[in-house]
């Protein structure tokens, strides 16, 4: 059976609502208090199966290459291309099946491969090469331009013919669960002449998907919608921590920098594009028609659907602010990487795209503070307390998943929990 | 004697007008017909030193590390840190001085390490992990914002308070002489409501210096002047291949993308900071005072001579097009990097920093052909023939060289040849 045939089961207790059934297996990266060095695993029900274990006991035939699980990022692995991505997804599968006893009958092999996923360490799963963040939702661009620019005529000119996007800050990106310390940063108050340095004060989230490149593309080269696709090795959640008072200040005319270089999280499992094909739905329509090496023939949208939930340091449980689905995305993640090579520039195995923050068209489907707060004009109830923007101690977290029939493919969370400006503005050398 | 004592002299003969005397010893990787494997060499005169060489014969004490110079990139050895960079260079001096023996009498051991740099290959000496490029001479900003925005007022609010700076693309940094390719791309003709995608009509050069981040700084921290100078490794010759009209059309509200993405070039020889120390000089006065952050006390300018030459495919011997001077920047490479990490955005081994654009206060002073020509309405006269962009089978050169007395520490050259557009915009799939 295909691994991502829905009748398969595993042997591995794994509820209805779980992010990770054996139709997902996404890879990520972890570490034991026992054995503190990084390794490949992938996530089933409640457990991580320890791929490093698997593959010294040469139970991963084919065998894609000597300890690629025992490294501490998933690169090399996705450096081996599609056709191993799927071997080995397949050779997986068939070890957690119910009906498997390779695996489920040695006692002593299961311990060492099946860890319960409380008991581990997830980390940063790949090397991040390159981040390209894009600005591809039509209803984002909207709020955004409406607010800031012209509420008749709030998309730009080349909005609709280009996929926007801009490279970001490779650096930052930290797995869920590091704290996010905020930024400082140069902002203009309305009422001041001059700037000042201090910390961010409209300091906001933004829900969006990451694409993770596995195979590398050709610098002067183009790439067609096909070739894109098969450049993607998987999908993670993202959260593109922005910095809204330094973004406004700093990004004429060059774009955001500051604002948007100080964190950016992403979830710890990368969910594969083979477990996301049975989710592919067609994405909006596209009016004007894009230029033909941007036109598309195949369901490049993705039926996720994604929640946001804050908590304050008081709050005991986290509110849903907001609710929507990245089937709503204007220009899908192979129209983004096909642009993204149109000049030659050439895509690296490790590149991390953002897809741009995803908002729907209902209020509550909007995936930025900034937009459901229409920029601090109308705070949230959150805890019956009005909010605007981040506060220290805030907790954001992201989740999503697709709905199949009676299973679930989800990518866990990506959390980040704002910490206190570095020292206090006044007492810091760059401060004023 | 310090390594760059004027009075130092090598048994490697070089002339006055070489970029590469005892005082430079510049780090650049190599490799040879003979010798295929890419290694780490200095450059003196006419020759490059092997130090994978003289690491494997030991004369490398103290050694800063197992075959360190063997690796294909700097990087590894930049990680080890400034004090290591300084001993390493004091030992190399002293082993190509005219009055040290070790290698100068060892006729079997100069053969294998000093080979004629013309008989070696030159490759990209840094694995580039970031890549930013910032807006830093004042002359080229109001040349830009004159043409473009407003000639009373030609810089934007922001650029006298920051050193503004956009991620540029890692992926496709290449060595001088690697050809670059016109890209292709969207572009909205005056006259057309839409965009048609096809080659780039105004293709560009951009004369830059670049900075080489030789250590890494911490996330979540801020740097001080020191501080951020302690970790440049050195700086090298960089050319910013820009397509103005695709950048025209893509970069708002996100700044510049594919029309920059497509191709950096820079030059192979990495100068160390320690080599340029002689020549640091005062930037120009700031005003308004930067906010107290970006304020500086060290001399963090640098007096380095730099040329634009230009030939096409007819001409027979290049053009000089432009003469300028890296001390005219505004902002320094420092407040560069102290803005940089201002947020908390950490820096990285490999980092490379493009100054911006540099152009002096003279016309001849330029750094760009859209400067140059005037956005097109004042052609340069070029072999007695008009010229405003760059035309295919036209090559760029650019050097550089500090004028210390009687020697020259240089940077060599960082060319590139433009050729012909992918395909024939017509029959491209994805043309129009």
């Amino acid at each position: 059976m295909h691994p991502n045939d829905p009748r398969l089961r595993s042997f591995v207790e794994v509820g209805s609502s779980s992010h990770f059934p054996i139709q997902n297996l996404p890879y990520g990266v972890f570490s034991t208090p026992a054995t503190p060095a990084r390794r490949i695993g992938v996530a089933i029900g409640d457990f991580v199966l320890d791929l490093s274990v698997l593959e010294q006991e040469r139970l991963l035939h084919p065998a894609p290459s000597p300890s690629i699980f025992s490294q501490t990022t998933i690169n090399d692995f996705m450096s081996l291309g599609p056709h191993t991505w799927s071997e080995v997804r397949m050779r997986i599968s068939e070890l957690l099946r119910h009906d498997c006893g390779e695996l489920r009958d040695n006692e002593k092999l299961r311990a060492r491969a099946l860890l319960p996923r409380d008991s581990v360490t997830l980390h940063l799963p790949l090397e991040v090469k390159g981040f390209t963040d894009f600005y591809s939702s039509k209803e984002h661009a909207t709020n955004v331009g409406t607010m800031f620019r012209d509420k008749d005529n709030p998309l730009l000119p080349n909005w609709l013919h280009i996929p926007i996007g801009y490279n970001g800050r490779a650096s930052t990106v930290v797995v869920s669960g590091t704290p996010i310390r905020r930024p400082l940063g140069q902002i203009k108050p309305p009422t001041s002449h001059d700037p000042v340095f201090g910390p961010c004060r409209r300091m906001d989230f933004e829900l969006e998907m990451g694409v993770v490149v596995g195979q590398p593309s050709t610098m002067g080269e183009m790439l067609s919608e096909v070739e894109a696709d098969a450049l993607i090795f998987g999908f993670t959640l993202l959260n593109d921590w922005s910095a809204r008072d330094i973004q406004q200040w700093e990004y004429v005319p060059l774009g955001p920098f500051q604002a948007k270089a100080f964190a950016t999280s992403i979830s710890p499992w990368i969910v594969t594009r083979e477990a996301l094909e049975p989710f592919r739905v067609q994405g909006p329509a596209q009016d004007p028609t894009p230029l033909p090496y941007l036109r598309q023939r195949g369901l490049n949208n993705y039926d996720i659907n994604l929640d946001v939930a804050l908590r304050s340091a008081e709050m005991r449980t986290a509110e849903r602010i907001s609710r929507t689905n990245f089937k709503y995305m204007y220009w899908s993640s192979i129209q983004q990487l096909v642009h993204h090579a149109s000049s030659g520039c050439s895509l690296s195995v490790g590149d991390l795209m953002g897809s741009g923050t995803i908002s729907g068209p209902e209020k509550h489907q909007r995936g930025s503070l900034l937009e459901l707060s229409w920029g601090g004009a109308e705070p949230l109830e959150l805890g019956s307390v009005p909010r605007t923007f981040l506060e220290d101690g805030d907790s954001v977290t992201i989740t999503g998943y697709c709905q199949g029939d009676g299973y679930r493919v989800g990518f866990g969370e990506v959390e980040g929990t704002i910490t206190r400006a570095l020292g206090d503005s006044t007492s810091l050398a760059g401060g004023q």
